[in-house]
């Protein structure tokens, strides 16, 4: 079986979501890639989390070919493909559609960041991706949604380390990280967040935004070159 | 003992509304039907799902005869039997009083379809049935609940398959499905549908519908003829 | 030791609050009543529940003296008892913090019937009982709540066994039933009506009463001399 | 090793706040003194609960110099620090992201008393904590962190004993307590206050605060000389 390491955690990630609320039925999928060997390794379609093994993953290559897995891929996996291509520093994705990411995607709003639990994760405000066109859903619909993404981010110069998540409109989030289980932290830290900025603006819908040196300050504490947060990987 | 099978499926699908936290007390219930028998197999009334064993389920004919059983069957049962001799393709309902679908049934407010969740599983707005009056109320009013369903169905040329579900007017959700399990699957969709609507709602309140071409996709990519969602049945 | 089965019970009772997630902390307490004994068996004050053994119940007679027990009786404890005495036809007590039934005594806003979640177990509206004066929270605080739901209660024209239920004002609810398990789950009831009513009322400030036809029926189908509901106890 | 039993304590108050919902991911901390030893025993940073262990606690002095571990400890512990050198009375110290509370935080809204859940821990309005400002933030953040809300208390007359709470204006609460434990469960009654604040004031905005009378005696029949709820510690 290829790569084994990488099924592990990208299977160990797809439960993770389940533990963590973030998905019911099979609305969820996570993938992580290994760029040595440019394959990456994602959650077989339809298939309840409950019955999902290892040997169950479906092993694509970037050009969406399947090298091993007798499963179908998810149906987001051309997001997935698309993404690994363009966005060349991350190692793993994670959609969902979590409940409260998924209102501020139905309804079009970007998550500003309102404090530092949003700080300590993304680095300013998280984005909306447009909807597809109707020539784009009727092409290849998984495969423009990628696109979409790339587009919004070259757009406005986001850098998708430092923003690791958006809000695809009308549809629900999707995150990335540096691996399959960094890209479900993300996922989990967005949907607190919107839940958070739900609450805030409820309490004061003139709530500004988190003043800029705070936002610097969490988030390079935790992901700058001078980080302290955590422990020292092993030199 | 008749339905083994069917049995099974029914209490599974009846522990499966408690773990997914749809029902509180003995406030649900799931029935599935055999066709070809002609019979359904439903929860008995009133008893706490902990206690619910293969063996108290009960089964009934289409007219309402109990076949096998000694305990009462659900209040809701000649719901259930209307429903099944009236909507030829379902296998299988789900009653619920989950917590946001009954926050639309008492304000008599439809779903309409603001994202792809809903989307995946409800092709268009989920439709508000009528109160019943106060005759229909001291005649039989279970059985005119079932009524009033189809009435609404017929009235509004409504597809039972394509819209497994309906808001009953200060009352709570009905869905149903291919089998027991499909209907419940159903139930999560729609509770998790109506809490992001109220979501939506609270972030932009002029919010508008899921464009239809993305309605469409998402619809026939999991239900339609080249329907390429999940994996394909074994030949 | 007295009453061992109404103590287990008891128990039960209080422990079934943590898990149906209606008690944080120590915040809630649960009696049952054995009317031929004239003693009823409550929660100790304060104990954590995960600690909690049938040994640290407390048993007291209606004038309030300690039967049996070496721990402190829960600090509401004189309000439970004035209820027993006043209202006859009860059998156990519940009174809890929960987050939704709390909202609404604080806001001192009354639980009208919106639907048939809450007709099938309270007959109309849920009251709000009227915060305590200065004279009454010096002399015996616990023991004039009690008189104040009662007064509440008389007021009204409200039989308790058909309204088993109260919203005590900046307090939180007090529930009861024909025994403590009774009294539990109108807890979860009144806690599920309340959150459904906030939700409701999001949807539609407007919105009105469940019909009179509708909230009689299934207050009845459930509670009334012809009731259909559940299964008939043995003879 | 040093402290045993109070890194046993430190180690499940840090539990705890996973077991009760406090915290996802890593956001949060628990720390508890020996006044006598003048040492402090702190979660490590950025370990996740599951995997932490009595070996992994850091205790340091209350200069800020590592006493006995090899990890890194909490991002926020100069936070920790300032207040137990400045709050002499308080033996532990939470901070969490919980959901409510960040709310509030974000908002910058205090927190009035509302009712009697409240009243039983919190004696008055939480205070908010002014943002730190750019030179604080470049210096030294986590203990300017620690500075503000000491200035806050100074020059609002709170004392740290009666007010065991604050909200860090556009970051999050910070409680304490006694003991560890204690600091935890005012985490957990902050959170729950906040969450009911929200909804009391969707019931009503123009919500009024909790009459003295009844604050006064909630809160001194849980704190005060003739406390009376609970049992009595051994003598």
């Amino acid at each position: 079986m290829l790569l084994p390491d990488l099924r592990q955690q990208v299977l160990e990630a797809n439960l993770q979501l389940v533990r963590e609320g973030l998905v019911k039925l099979t609305w969820g999928n996570v993938s992580g890639i290994d760029r040595d060997a440019g394959l990456f390794v994602i959650k077989p379609s339809g298939v309840p989390y409950a019955d999902l093994r290892v040997e169950h993953l479906v092993v694509l290559d970037l050009d969406g070919q399947v090298v091993e897995g007798s499963l179908n891929p998810s149906s987001d996996t051309p997001t997935h493909r698309i993404l690994y291509r363009e966005f060349l520093s991350i190692g793993g994705i994670t959609h969902t559609h979590s409940v409260h990411a998924t209102m501020f995607s139905q309804a079009g709003r970007e998550l500003p960041c309102l404090g530092t639990t949003h700080a300590d994760h993304f680095h300013g405000t998280v984005p909306v991706v447009r909807e597809l066109t109707p020539a784009e859903v009727a092409a290849d619909y998984e495969t423009h949604t990628g696109h979409a993404i790339v587009e919004t981010f070259r757009e406005r110069g986001l850098n998708p380390v430092e923003m690791p998540a958006c809000l695809q409109r009308f549809h629900a989030p999707f995150t990335w990280g540096k691996d399959a289980l960094d890209s479900v932290k993300n996922a989990i830290a967005l949907e607190v967040c919107c839940q958070m900025a739900l609450g805030t603006w409820q309490l004061d819908p003139s709530q500004s935004l988190l003043p800029p040196h705070l936002l610097e300050k969490h988030y390079l504490r935790k992901h700058g070159p001078g980080a302290y947060y955590g422990q020292k990987a092993p030199a």
